[in-house]
């Protein structure tokens, strides 16, 4: 069997995550890791494959089936994004929501230029809970959505906070309200503000000196990241931060409550939960599952940007549509 | 906009369940109910509609875009299917698992030569489970599935007890073991048998003057349905059995539990949990989402039968793909 040749680009925790994820895949290979640092200062997890600088990519498209892009939403997709599109089948996890639809336009046009077949936002979310919200409101259209995030590290929280002044690290977390979730859990269908849902858990490293009061007041009325949230900020040593908090875990809840019956009688509750040891790990497996159905939707002609909404789960899967019906339906 | 016209074949509550979640569908409108009893027997639910006798349906075949199989997977599925296959885009909820292949070659067979697109197996189990046992089983390939059933009536159990010589009538529930879940919760991933995951009460009418002691011993032992299991039954009136055990409520959860890491140091637990009032009107819910997908497949020229594994999500959607990136992902 001819191996899925994959390519990574960008080797912080999600590039590592896909490193170790190919392995798991028996009909997956890993070609190189492409990196803008010296690829003879990177030292792979794994000794199978090597890291090149990024600038080799683009001579190597014959011999990578998928590239997996691993940088950032922010500064690294927007350019990556449409650049890799033009030369190769990529899978990235694009997460910045409000920016999907233009990101979809831009990576669909490279796409199709180039015959390419690139799947966009995938992960968990958007990903697996993207596709959760959309099962459950087809099945259930008299109801209502939730989602919960949480416990779990937030990335961009964390570096709002550090951007304080007198701030020398800082880890938030966002914690699903228990009180809420059993409300959505009994069928009750809660309209819920931002701050019934989730709570939010700061642990701040202060910097010698620093005016702690007045940190902690900059956190809590933060628009958009913390002002409309219940906050709980403690101060913490470096020490503290760095042992207690170093985990990447996370995880989160989708829930869809709807109604059937005559008389609308009939409560029903769909819950899909995630609960995450390594967040990176994690996504980085699925955007390996995504990489197989890339791939196989190019060798079928089926060009241009893809989100998980677009791809049949077949392809997701190493087993063939026979045995799938005979095994897991 | 031109409404997806339905027809649904079998009027017992799975067909009801479809005929109250046409309406919730804004898209969608019911065009009849076909049966084999006496047409004007039959009082419908809702009023905009009626019910015809299943023979004429086949002079229905231009004004009914997909027709609705609410039969059962013993008796009527295996003809009714290849017959409507050959005239109607169908759904249907076929769930004898260990047939599910033989039946998609036969539906397959005859939609191929008819232009029609069948949906085959959908509901919840075979159905939406089988999709999060994929997806699941995909994103963490180092890992181990679990699906349990309950608490809910199983039909077939309840049935058994009913043959045995002596009971006038049965309700069997089947009942997730705490202990076994919260070990696959834990990320364990044990191996357990089918006594450690469920357990089976069983609701008895016996008649008049019937030895219990007897009836006990013979859904004990009973193979396939009973012997493998922890078994409770209990004897109970008529009336208490009319009026403690009337509901068809049911559920159950789909675990995947899986490593990643260099040194498999990270777990992961995906769960999947339903919790349904009615049964019948949940997978006739699913049906009808799967009705949509049917219907736009078949207008994309995509014949022959599919499974839930087959059809993208983005099919069972009332959004348009655009919307559904902006809103859903």
């Amino acid at each position: 069997m001819q191996k899925i040749r994959i390519g990574i680009l960008g080797y912080g925790n999600l590039g590592k995550g896909v490193e170790l994820g190919t392995a798991q895949n028996k009909d997956m290979e890993l070609v190189g890791v492409f990196t803008r640092r010296e690829a003879d200062t990177i030292q792979l997890l794994t000794t199978n494959s090597k890291a090149y600088h990024i600038d080799e990519a683009k001579e190597m498209t014959d011999i990578i089936d998928v590239m997996i892009l691993c940088g950032g939403s922010k500064s690294d997709l927007p350019t990556q994004g449409p650049e890799f599109a033009a030369m190769f089948n990529t899978v990235d996890g694009f997460d910045t929501h409000a920016k999907i639809p233009e990101y979809y336009d831009i990576i669909n046009q490279a796409a199709l230029k180039s015959k390419k077949t690139c799947v966009i936002s995938s992960g968990w979310d958007p990903g697996l809970f993207s596709l959760n919200r959309l099962y459950g409101e087809a099945v259930l259209p008299e109801g209502k959505n939730y989602t919960f995030w949480g416990r779990g590290v937030s990335q961009g929280h964390s570096d709002a906070i550090r951007r304080i002044e007198g701030v020398a690290d800082a880890k938030q977390y966002t914690i699903p309200i228990e009180e809420a979730l059993d409300r959505v859990r009994k069928g009750e269908m809660p309209e819920l503000t931002a701050r019934q849902k989730h709570l939010r858990e700061c642990f701040v490293v202060a910097r010698e000196g620093a005016d702690i009061s007045r940190i902690e007041q900059e956190i809590k009325t933060m628009p958009d990241y913390f002002s409309e949230y219940d906050t709980i900020v403690h101060f913490i040593s470096k020490e503290e931060l760095d042992r207690d908090h170093n985990r990447i875990s996370h995880g989160g809840i989708v829930l869809q409550s709807g109604y059937t019956g005559l008389h609308k009688e009939n409560t029903h509750i769909i819950e899909y939960g995630l609960k995450l040891d390594s967040n990176p790990d994690f996504t980085a497996n699925v955007l390996l599952a995504y990489a197989r159905a890339t791939y196989r939707l190019n060798k079928e002609g089926s060009y241009g940007a893809k989100t998980v909404f677009d791809i049949a789960p077949a392809y997701l899967s190493m087993k063939s549509n026979e045995e799938l019906r005979r095994t897991l339906l």
